[in-house]
């Protein structure tokens, strides 16, 4: 079938609306009509062309929702008309991963999905009779696109896709890093550096958890009413001081915070973030992706004297057997979801969206079809 | 008093027998009677002038056991004639640290024993008129020496301390992080860098918590017999392969060990130990103290995909609560110790000990008096 996509063909450049070919779903894969799509900073990454992962043509995008038209042979667990959220992590319930009762990173399609294909080695897209990758087991940014039956989050058909698109990855990963990842608790200080989609579901999510103090950084001041409303009770601006930031948050704190969060994908601000942590036992959690060959690095005495560096992807939440629940959550108004979206705009002007997001602009731009 | 003490007078310079003066213990301290002291790296590392908190002229030596002989103004927790092991990590039970139940990093007497005095700011030991310094507030290359109240395991009379002198630093350092650091399950498969007194323990620690494989690894095969005997289920040397130890680690056991410990000191291993760790799950744990001004690094995404980078210090163990339950468990042969001792020589021929741990000859030499 003919579908509407904004195709990323090469690094660096715009994405091009174009209609594109996309061939039936195969055993075990299912096609879905996107309805809405957030356009997150890693979408922005790859197209960059810094992503060593990435791969051209392909379409971008794997923050949506939409509705099932059409099951491959097998599938079963959705089904014409139901309404879901596609997965960039996977969850098959029978690896090794998914079994352990540890982690999030199921490996059923993770080797397909790193080079740009679906589960059998091959891709469902193409233009003009040339193939076209898929991104993330999503590709959101196509009208209709295939995803793995695994990949698909079954939804309560009452909630907004305009909204819930957002758990597809930026909040969810934000909120799930705070409860699963550092499982803060009742009274915790916490620090989040960077106030862009996650950095804000992080602050979000410390409220829910009852943190004590929630110091919100970021050196773009007009991110911090946004964050004051999810619940910060600091904002800081780290170009307001002369001493490096990790030292700003010892001192404000005493001995460093419970739990410090790198939202940014900065491996400068990962040091910092590490070294803010409480000496005996805070924890710093990297969400942030950094670019290709970057490290991280810091002296062991930091770790040796209590400190723990971990990081979190997906929010450790398991796309289909949790967010369905987070979805009931965002209805009931648990989930605070609308703030996020700054900016709605038609899939014909999603470049107008990546603007907006390396100005600063915006926190979310939601697309619509 | 006159005390017989081994004097480290300047950086990479041998220990001078000579004898000192004691002052008598003020408020909150002790006097002890050290009968014997095990010479550890650390030790080493401070003589070698690579210890940026190393103060000179200071008597070395923090793993020992003693009698107490005389007690200063205030002191309750122990009397005259109580058998004791100084203790590097103090334990208050009232500072912030204590009461956290977190981490066992107590803060009581913290910053003047990184200087090489006594809490009071001042030292105990002259010689000549001139001060010598502490050293990790336990000083014990010296006969008699004055320890803080909190800084003193009280233990059976019935011990052996020739042999329980260990627990004063490496083997519960090993044994330790596994259980309170990494918190080892049965069946789990666990990796052990570098065979001296501390990643002995660790195989020791593990064979207790039942780990289902025990990897050793060691540039030195001299080590893998004791290894093997501490219940290690296979033995590698780096340099048998062309590749990094790391992928050699993730080809044996197909995605990492459940939990890697360093037990070296050196940063290139720390991240061969973090990089072994199973993806999802697994952990490293740092023991081993770097050199001055060397750092840990790696990619953020070995985190992101779910491995842990920890640091254990004292084995997590709080001293005067845990270590003399330690010392019971020794003493029925649930811990132990004996293998450990490759040398046993007198005072006098201080000096050989580090050159036998130097040359790799020994595991831990035991100094008597």
């Amino acid at each position: 079938m003919k579908s509407r996509a904004a195709v990323a063909f090469a690094p660096g450049e715009a994405l091009k609306i174009v209609e594109v070919d996309v061939a039936p779903p195969k055993a075990g894969e299912v096609l879905v009509k996107i309805t809405h799509t957030g356009v997150c900073h890693t979408d922005a990454f790859t197209l960059s062309g810094d992503d060593p992962e990435g791969v051209f043509p392909a379409i971008l995008g794997h923050e949506g929702a939409g509705i099932v038209v059409e099951v491959g042979d097998g599938v079963t667990s959705v089904k014409l008309g139901d309404h879901v959220i596609p997965l960039y992590t996977a969850e098959c319930g029978k690896c090794l991963f998914c079994l352990s009762g540890k982690t999030n990173l199921c490996t059923a399609v993770r080797a397909t999905q790193g080079k740009g294909l679906m589960p059998d080695g091959t891709t469902r897209f193409s233009y003009q009779g040339q193939p076209i990758y898929h991104y993330m087991g999503c590709s959101t940014f196509s009208e209709y696109t295939v995803v793995a039956e695994v990949s698909l989050a079954k939804i309560n058909p009452e909630a907004r896709h305009e909204q819930v698109c957002l758990l597809g990855c930026g909040v969810t990963t934000g909120i799930g890093a705070v409860h699963n990842t550092a499982k803060v608790q009742a009274g915790d200080t916490v620090a989040v550096f960077g106030l862009g989609g996650i950095g804000l579901a992080v602050v979000q999510g410390a409220r829910q958890a009852n943190a004590g103090r929630i110091i919100a950084i970021d050196t773009n001041p007009a991110k911090f009413a946004l964050a004051k409303h999810f619940g910060a009770t600091e904002c800081i601006n780290p170009h307001d001081y002369q001493e490096p930031i990790q030292q700003v948050i010892i001192r404000l704190t005493e001995w460093g915070v419970d739990h410090s969060f790198e939202c940014i994908g900065n491996v400068d601000v990962m040091r910092a973030a590490l070294e803010c942590a409480h000496r005996g036992w805070g924890q710093s959690i990297i969400i942030g992706v950094a670019g290709a060959g970057q490290e991280i690095s810091t002296r062991p005495f930091q770790l040796v004297t209590g400190r723990v560096w971990k990081g979190s992807a997906f929010g450790g939440i398991k796309g289909r057997s949790q967010l369905p629940g987070m979805v009931e959550e965002a209805m009931q108004g648990k989930i605070e979801l609308s703030p996020f979206i700054t900016h709605t705009l038609p899939l014909s002007a999603i470049n107008q969206a990546f603007e907006l997001m390396h100005t600063g602009e915006s926190i979310r731009t939601v697309i619509y079809y």
